[in-house]
């Protein structure tokens, strides 16, 4: 396409030496509301994290696609332009013009990029979706994303995720005291309080620490991604719910004067592109977590649930730990409100719908 | 913009007296790709029911701002060009391009049809699109939607839909025996089956018929439309869960001939427009109906469940109906298989994920 575009231009150059006034003037005009871009996009994702780093790749193909193929975003994976958490830094910087990642990574930063994700015990994945569209959150995390000169358009969102391998049993506060836990992103702290010691690291690396017991426990992302990264062969256990990450969204993250200065079509194009891939990567999850959860099953994982006692310690500190953040900065304690007002107003309607819809799904066909 | 395309035309026509081969070349290839195209889209929503209305009128913006306004479509509310039940006809036709309708409103000429909006009993919003996606959906939705030369593609789900409207406790199937119940859709049979009297009436004329007695109950759409429906002022009990409509899935249904005919490039903008309106209904339902639940209560709406025996019954009768109908036509009876199997398998991934997550939402927020 670039090589037709130069063509194009190259030949009207050397040709057009009698000039007809139609064809010339329409020709830059059409060229000024479709122009050829080419972008970077620098994805969170390793190669390896083929839903997600796929998701980006998808992105790009549908961007392509609905422009015919006259805006194109390249991917990179994690490492090729930019580390996972420099994500927000080089589109910050202009460096890349846009990068895929879960703004979870980005809380050094500001906090209040936690709520684009979600928070541990926040909002489900349909429910942070309602959030962002229609309760306040894109305005709130686009607030704080303009600091840093980005835009963000949520392009992906998992769902629920895994509970936490362990290998040996969790039947209490007392069987995480000193007990070494990866974790990465907003449960640390949160396991840090009821006395574990969270571990934040690579992902690539969690395998061979819990093999060779550097740590005696892990969580990663949900049954498909869990599955690949081979935990179940090193720890029997899996205990949830994932109480840390209840919907997962990832963002597209794009330069601000670079988002400016699209076209108008190409901003919706782009738009669209990323409601689609959205859409599309919570109901490929919905769609290969159950058949990655039956095939660990069969290789001997076994699927807990933490007690309930456990569960009100892992909130009582949770609303502390976030509570603290909130004394300190309004603008994360805003946004907070925000979210949990939403989520209170969303229960009862829970609880005369899905809740008790699902639950007769669960009596008919849970058990064998 | 139809304007301006003739213009152009007829510049060239009476412009282009010494030719030069590039810019004439050119002009035709790049109207080729980026043709000015207009289409009309018979809604099967009435104005008044503004978000699935608007949810048409949200598509066409979308996706006149993605192709800089050359692909355009004009919605046309139910009545204008077609009836609601009539949107299938018009598109089969080709005397209407489009269509913006629930599958469910066409189960007369084929009741695999069914599947594209949801059975009873069936799957909720998220699973429904996660099928439609990566379980076969698509396919087999679309394979009965070729014999009428249509193209289907989801473009706004509803999600949890709200239960029935009675003016007297329903606490045994006797209560209903009888009982004259407004329902549209799949779910008439099955009170049929169970001894009530299933009235299919248009949803305008439905107060008046709770008003003067003519029925006893009914059910129209969610917390939302009912209130603006005025169903509260007529009766104050209300029952759920609404088994009977769990996805809600609509789509935008497209003469064949004329989706296979438009340019690449717009096929994919007018699916990804269609993606982002199916992400935006079920966000915006999410959003708008724990409100008007909220107004319900306070206009003096009790909300109550069925009691287990009941959902057991309707769960029975469903189960009898779609059997007999499997019985006999192969199509549909390999769709419900499909269908069925999907849920099936999704409902442990259900239990260790966000059937404790939500349980535990509604243990701490649910209760004043």
């Amino acid at each position: 396409m670039r090589r037709k575009a130069l063509h194009r231009r190259a030949f009207l150059h050397s040709g057009a030496t009698v000039a007809i006034a139609g064809p010339v003037v329409a020709a830059p005009a059409l060229a000024q509301s479709a122009p050829e871009i080419r972008w970077r996009m620098a994805s969170s994702f390793p190669k390896s994290q083929e839903t997600l780093y796929g998701a980006g790749q998808t992105l790009c193909a549908y961007l392509a696609e609905a422009t015919d193929n006259k805006f194109q975003i390249q991917t990179y994976a994690a490492g090729e332009l930019a580390t996972s958490r420099q994500a927000l830094d080089v589109v910050a910087s202009g460096a890349v013009e846009c990068a895929h990642t879960p703004l979870s990574f980005h809380t050094g930063k500001d906090m209040t990029l936690a709520f684009g994700t979600g928070l541990p015990f926040g909002l489900n994945a349909r429910l942070q979706q309602s959030w962002w569209a229609h309760g306040g959150g894109s305005k709130i995390v686009n607030d704080a994303l303009k600091a840093f000169g980005a835009y963000g358009i949520p392009a992906g969102t998992t769902g629920p995720q895994m509970g936490g391998w362990f290998k040996k049993e969790i039947n209490s506060l007392d069987d995480l005291k000193g007990l070494r836990f990866r974790i990465n992103g907003l449960g640390g702290p949160i396991f840090a309080r009821v006395g574990a010691v969270p571990v934040d690291s690579p992902h690539a690396d969690v395998l061979a620490a819990l093999e060779s017991n550097a740590i005696d426990g892990a969580e990663f992302l949900c049954p498909h991604d869990d599955e690949r990264l081979g935990l179940f062969k090193a720890a029997k256990l899996n205990y949830g719910p994932c109480w840390w990450e209840s919907a997962g969204m990832v963002h597209l993250l794009v330069n601000l004067e670079k988002w400016n200065g699209l076209p108008k079509a190409y901003r919706a194009a782009l738009a669209h592109a990323c409601d689609a891939v959205n859409l599309g990567v919570l109901a490929k999850y919905d769609a290969i977590n159950p058949a990655a959860l039956k095939r660990l099953a069969a290789a001997g994982t076994v699927i807990r649930q933490f007690p309930q006692p456990m569960l009100e310690a892992f909130y009582r500190a949770a609303v502390e730990h976030f509570g603290e953040i909130a004394a300190k900065d309004a603008k994360f304690k805003k946004a907070m409100e925000s979210a949990n007002g939403f989520l209170k107003d969303h229960i009862p309607w829970l609880q005369a719908s899905d809740q008790p819809s699902d639950a007769f799904q669960i009596a008919i066909n849970g058990r064998a």
